[in-house]
């Protein structure tokens, strides 16, 4: 991307910061009340609350957490507020305020920095929530992206890790593994274009994995199709470094155990056919395969009804007593136990 | 600094990300009862206020903003907070929140880090602050700090940038230029270590300069002050980018101009001699100077006799009308235009 050589760049420097700001906030409307002052002051002024707020901080940087080279900066903007709105719906919260902070190297023109705000406000208006500050800088290297969220919920309302309670459902919301696949096809077609900068990718078969790849939806949807069906949850999380990674927060933090069941877990077909593909054991990419920004929840046994056969949640397992660990039921009914590995641990 | 090589050093691999943060955050305690949930879930949980919520943001990246060769990590982790608290404060507001996101690459061990939190704390300690919160994770290059500070102030209590009137005072705290001549004389410094490494300095003539430099205060006293003084501000910034370019901000905002007396600027004996010798002009270093982290703010001038003769406190000029512009008025009596420029600008 904007790599047409014949396109118009306007360098950073021209611009100054002030000027930068001013130009990339312009198109960001105010929606919420509660932002009584955005961008423009020494900080931004939220309205007096009933509710709690929720506070989650996150950092994305070139090299580290993206590749420029498949990831358009557009979908960067986007993936770096979801990332951070999917942290407040996993408390049982409602995203209202945004800050955004990037560093970028001169080698970026205004015009890269227009696209990834232009992803940026897209999450923004998507999921109604506010840019209210931040800051912009220079970077001796690549570019980086620091977002904090804000959010609301009464003290009844919140869910914290904690709460899991012995013989609980475990419950996923969508399906597992596909982002870490689309990373895999991505990567992939990064070598092979290394190769042949002609060849034209047939990327058909993984449209799905690549999506949840670059352009990740968080959950915002979860808390009120659980208030819908009258459940609260005794525990939650966003699942971003794995499934089985989570389960181990919960379970620390709530001093249980697990079972989980191999046959249980929720995966997409275009993850079965990848995972063959690309000779990866399904199971494993659907515990330790990261960026899914699902929500993993617990709720008390009594809730079976209303949780099962929901088209947008899977009972996945079961809390047990801490001393029974945290495991994995096999198809073949053996029980093997889960480590805490994020999904770089697949990458070796 | 950590450069004798006989120190046992730790690598940031074999702790992990969520050993690094459990190891760097347990000797940070919470203090406000607003702080229901710090570190260690999905968000950070404050309780439901009264008051309105103040919310801040600032990104540090080596190279740019700070030099390590000079700047110890424990200063840097204090500044890192000063720098965000000042915001706080320059809304007449009370700090009562941070996060923070580091991003560091392989060349630093564990106990780097651990210098560079030890100096986060010590903000933390002293300014009554609560870490809630952040992100570590490696970075391809250096070290950088994103720091998120959030703060309270009844809706009252907040006051903007936008609200200086004819005739208003325009008020500073403190003394100016001294942050930027410490600076100077650290980067002094470095070319003579580079020329000849055995070199004892002699930095007494410029412990004031340095410390402003390496440990700038954030003004949380100056809201109390102006409490006790029952002086209720009109305006009012923090003072990061020099004097001249936040006067820009107050009187872009407030719609108005002002006139600012060169013999009224508030300088330290030592910021007078280091400027005779680096050949500087004290009014330009005054003015457009960064790194002060003073707070600018107007005063009705029925508050003259409340301001005046306070040790805290300078009165530097008057707010005029819009189409008069922003002047300084030099020891000549001649009005000069004021530029918007920060600090950068003298250096060329």
């Amino acid at each position: 991307m904007l790599e047409d050589k014949n396109t118009q760049k306007t360098s950073l420097a021209e611009l100054g910061e002030f000027g930068l700001i001013n130009h990339i906030t312009k198109y960001f409307k105010i929606n919420h009340s509660s932002t009584v002052k955005g961008v423009g002051d020494d900080t931004a002024v939220l309205d007096a609350s009933e509710k709690q707020t929720l506070v989650t901080t996150d950092l994305l940087i070139e090299g580290v957490h993206f590749d420029l080279s498949y990831m358009p900066l557009k979908h960067l903007g986007y993936k770096a507020v979801m990332v951070n709105l999917s942290d407040v719906y996993a408390m049982n919260g409602v995203a209202e305020q945004i800050t955004v902070s990037i560093a970028v190297s001169n080698r970026f023109p205004l015009e890269a920095i227009e696209e990834l705000y232009a992803g940026i406000q897209l999450g923004c208006e998507t999921y109604n929530v506010d840019l209210i500050g931040g800051d912009t800088t220079s970077s001796t290297k690549g570019i980086l992206i620091s977002v904090t969220a804000i959010g609301k919920a009464t003290k009844e309302e919140v869910v914290y890790r904690n709460g899991a309670k012995e013989t609980d459902l475990i419950v996923v919301s969508g399906d597992l593994g596909a982002a870490y696949l689309g990373l895999q096809v991505l990567e992939r077609e990064k070598q092979v274009f290394k190769v042949d900068p002609n060849n034209q990718p047939d990327l058909d078969n993984y449209t799905y994995l690549i999506e949840r790849q670059l352009k990740p939806e968080a959950r915002k949807d979860v808390a009120g199709l659980l208030k819908e069906l009258e459940v609260k949850p005794t525990s939650m999380i966003d699942i971003s470094d794995g499934l089985s990674s989570e389960l181990f927060h919960i379970c620390t933090q709530s001093k249980v155990g697990c079972k989980v069941y191999e046959d249980k877990l929720p995966l997409d077909p275009q993850v079965i056919s990848a995972c063959e593909e690309f000779e990866l054991d399904s199971t494993m990419v659907a515990l330790s395969g990261g960026e899914d920004y699902e929500i993993l929840f617990t709720v008390p046994i009594a809730d079976f009804d209303k949780i099962k056969g929901n088209p947008n949640f899977s009972i996945v397992g079961h809390v047990v007593a801490e001393n029974q660990g945290l495991n994995l039921v096999t198809r073949a009914n053996q029980e093997i136990e889960l480590k805490a590995q994020g999904w770089s641990s697949i990458k070796g």
